[in-house]
């Protein structure tokens, strides 16, 4: 993909957003997210499947970026130490555009079906850093466990984060939950 | 509801669990399961908004047992040994019918939409545990930590329990899956 694709593609995203945030996703048309970012319908047709797409383009970038740090880390780490590797990786891939991130979830909030697709989001993220402690030698139950739990601490930590503007940042507020996670659990 | 009208609504889950594994879930019609109970579509539409829910029916029970076991479990139990109260309940809820449970959860994993249905069940599952740990005085982020981590050692031990025909039953499989998440966890 080439400059000016790559481009269009944050261009489609943030005109989505707005408009979004402006009027509500099931008023929003994908004619008027393309004029909003002064392109056309074909052109977000060859960057998004349909106008939900927009808000979850990232998934597949973000199961690369934990899969890796899970696969990556020593190899003398629990599961659940593998799993803070990976939590780390979130926090960096997740963490940048706070105002962006406060703004994507009030729209997925707001909708049953966007709702869903997150849900859907957060189990196929789940299976995959199962599947890689997995290979990491972790037996089952162990891998479902700690794949399932530490996707909880992201889920928890992450509307902790959206939800106070003054608190730590993602990293900070992730590796608080664990820990929390520690004292409840144990 | 009196005797009868009971009956019919056990009748067409049987029915309709029974052709949807024969048949699978999308080739089955309404009127069909309705025919193999011996009832009417009619009746079916008292008891069912569409064949979906037949499979779902139960969910709004299990809640209630587990939110029950929750608010009476004692003043001294920490967040997770009330958590544990109420997989307990679900246990008990849940783990009578082994048979029944493996063909229903065969029929769900081979459907994306009641796959779906079944994680928006467990969600609001976990929300509503997660709210009667906060009525019990639990603050946040504990109460949601607590309350989505037993959801996902309910769902691994579930799992565990269907998968193996000569384990140990649905609440010793519980048990020993929150042991599990303790070793892991800590």
């Amino acid at each position: 993909m080439g400059r000016w694709e790559a481009d269009a593609s944050g261009r489609l995203r943030e005109a989505a957003l707005q408009l979004y945030v402006e009027r509500g996703f099931e008023q929003t048309t994908v004619a008027e997210i393309a004029a909003r970012a002064g392109l056309t319908a074909r052109t977000f047709f060859r960057h998004f499947a349909d106008k939900r797409e927009v808000l979850f383009g990232g998934a597949a970038d973000l199961q690369a970026h934990l899969v890796d740090a899970l696969a990556t880390a020593p190899t003398s780490a629990s599961p659940m130490q593998a799993v803070g590797a990976a939590l780390d990786a979130a926090a960096a891939a997740l963490g940048q555009h706070r105002e962006h991130s406060v703004q994507r979830q009030s729209v997925i909030n707001s909708n049953a079906e966007l709702r869903e697709r997150e849900l859907i989001k957060m189990a196929t993220l789940s299976n995959a850093l199962a599947e890689g402690l997995r290979q990491r030698g972790v037996h089952e139950p162990d891998a479902s466990l700690a794949a399932e739990t530490g996707i909880v601490v992201l889920r928890v930590a992450y509307e902790r984060w959206i939800s106070e503007p003054d608190g730590p940042d993602l990293a900070q507020t992730m590796r608080d939950a664990l820990d929390r996670l520690k004292t409840v659990a144990g």
